[in-house]
């Protein structure tokens, strides 16, 4: 008796050749198209509320199960109440400008040639992720603007909601005309799926690991495809001996305290000696007031009560919590040499008003973002006014810094002659 | 009795750490300097061209002894001759403009924050290349001027060369007061060393392979740092039904032999079913008369005659030879078909008269550079004007296409506030 082909599911080859298939439709729809597909994704999810929250239900249930902490828990869990959210980001990405067609440079040579090099999206983008299902509408939703394909590989424990995320979305874009394959998870395919993902070198244009540092750290030693690293942020102030006392009070309370959970928070604190005296006391004074942990030196727990001894681990550890590492420096020089030895290259800030020291630390400080007199909670998308949160780059090649959608896009090189020749 | 450490080798890693001091230095040095070091390396290569002969003369006395083919014994050579070349090329990069500090965007936030993007070095570039010494040359020239420190392996067959000439490179711009640790060789510590080199993630920035298909393909698999792949070209031409028969027979004329060689000459030709009778015994005729041996398809050698059959590897064959695949295709689309299935991704040109046809062309063939009516040949950082030759990337992460001094760089995003926070 003959196979029903049909009925077989689709391999993971054939899934991949599905999206390069579906990107090189996706790569030619225009701006409006892929507008009223994004609209679409936006309506599908509040119109299949239902069934989401059915399939997160369960989500949850085999979570706690499985004895996940709450904070995964809370991660994971989907109400109307954050759907509603996810439709109005991905509304957000419909008004974006499309970076797809976009002229970056372009002149005519000497013999006439008219040379002009263009975005043009990547093709097939993978994104592997872990239990957060918003990553799965926001990931595809950025890809779809962008003119890419996606192959989403989530987390095991959001796997029924995230499966039944992905076929609600290819069912709203393939209504729009937009090929569903555009939109794919591999999920089914577990961990052998993901490692086949990071060996399909050619068949996947880029990778974006999206999680812990573990996670990424997996994805940036396997992965023979391009990735883009989205790092940690041991992010440092330095207090210039000249830094004026109410800024330093506001910026450092603001960078550790506004939002401690995230990458662009102060992690470490760092004191020019002659200023120690000054700006210590009121400037962690606050902090404790914040419920701030301080970890401290010997130089600083001289000068300020109730604090924990910084042990070395400290000067490399993102705390992601209302913890802060606090040195005192002898000066500029000692200021870099801590930052170069223990930074994650994100974001570090100085505080001073002498602009020779501004200058000198914006120069040598070799991170994806290095700010003069402002809180480094401002290395983000938003902020910069991309939009978008793609995530924030720490690697040097392609993308540093905040990526808005112009990062999620190659170029292409259009030559358009009338005969020319090679002399 | 004490060691004199002073007597040991340094190691890789501590060859890798001084490659990470020397380009802070280097990252800070002013245009001026750096070209004042390039000028000394090309009066060094001139000045030292006795020993750099002599150890030229014993690296080739080794490969006759191993019997490397003529071929890259010639690849091999050094004489007085190629040394003047290697100083004009090098006093060619110090007239070129300096990427480092270029601002790329910027703006002023509505909360008053200055934001601007600006070029960087990216710090420490690996090279990976074979037995040719104008590349270590050439390569280190390139980093120099880009504000790049760089760890150089060549092939085995030109250790001795390679040593004197990093010697003389590394005396030339000590003199200039760069450090002499921003080029330096790992020969020494032979495969196992271009091993480490790969998994350097953190302490190399970007690696840059050249060379064989093969080279490039170990480095791409193996690598842990980013690679910039310069791969290979299995470029087309498609003549469109409405091409001129005059541009075509000139066009492909010039793209296959002018240098056939190269990774930019034509390798397969792709013609329009309806003007093959007029096109191709013009077209095949000319490149006979130069030496072009035709692997026809079926309908190709039905129209002409002294031709060898194409397999079906000849499709993805890259020649560089006086070899073309030539095949007739039904129409726009089957030529599209073929492009996709066997094209590397580097250059394809069209040659029409038909506007709709020309464009969709331009926006549907997926490759580095996309021409209409010109000669695949012009595809070369020279032509485009970039004023130097870094190689031709065939990924889509970070550079794509010819590449200048700009894609030797990273950026870094600046901010410049006033004491703001974020609400």
């Amino acid at each position: 008796m003959a196979v029903e082909t049909a009925l077989i599911a689709p391999s993971f080859t054939d899934k991949l050749d599905a999206s390069r298939v579906a990107s090189r439709v996706l790569a030619q729809a225009t701006t409006a198209q892929k507008n009223r597909a994004l609209e679409a994704i936006g309506d599908a999810v509040i119109a299949g509320a239902e069934r989401i929250l059915a399939a997160n239900e369960l989500d949850l249930a085999n979570a706690r199960e499985n004895g996940l902490s709450a904070g995964m828990q809370d991660r994971l869990r989907l109400d109307v109440g954050r759907l509603e959210g996810l439709r109005a980001a991905v509304r957000q990405i419909a008004t974006l400008t499309d970076p797809v067609g976009q002229t970056i440079r372009g002149s005519v040579l000497p013999n006439g040639l008219n040379v002009t090099q263009v975005r043009v999206p990547f093709g097939v983008v993978g994104a592997i992720y872990e239990a957060r299902p918003n990553v799965t509408i926001d990931i595809a939703a950025l890809a779809l603007k962008s003119g890419n394909a996606v192959v989403l590989r989530g987390g095991s424990a959001a796997e029924n909601t995230n499966r039944v995320l992905v076929e609600l979305l290819q069912a709203a874009i393939a209504g729009e005309g937009v090929p569903a394959e555009a939109i794919q998870t591999i999920d089914e395919f577990g961990r052998e799926g993901a490692r086949q993902l990071m060996q399909a070198r050619g068949q996947v244009d880029v990778l974006i690991p999206r999680g812990s540092a573990d996670l990424i750290n997996t994805v940036v030693t396997e992965s023979r495809v391009p990735v883009i690293e989205t790092g940690a942020g041991v992010v440092h102030i330095y207090l210039d001996e000249s830094a004026d006392t109410q800024t330093a009070i506001e910026i450092v309370s603001n960078a550790k305290v506004q939002r401690p959970s995230v990458c662009n928070a102060l992690e470490t604190l760092l004191v020019h000696s002659a200023a120690a005296e000054r700006l210590l006391p009121p400037v962690l004074g606050r902090l404790r007031e914040q419920g701030v942990v301080i970890h401290a030196d010997d130089r600083t727990s001289a000068l300020v009560s109730d604090t924990v001894p910084a042990t070395e681990e400290d000067w490399s550890t993102e705390h992601m919590s209302l913890d802060l590492s606090v040195r005192v420096v002898d000066d500029l020089d000692a200021a870099l040499e801590h930052i170069q030895r223990y930074s994650t290259h994100h974001t570090e800030s100085i505080l001073t008003n002498d602009l020779a020291r501004a200058e000198r630390f914006l120069a040598e400080v070799d991170s994806a973002v290095v700010m003069v007199n402002a809180s480094t909670r401002f290395t983000d998308g938003g902020e910069f006014g991309f939009g978008a949160e793609v995530g924030i780059s720490t690697q040097k090649l392609h993308a540093r810094g905040p990526m808005g959608l112009p990062e999620l896009t190659s170029t292409k090189w259009i030559v358009r002659g009338s005969g020319q020749v090679r002399g």
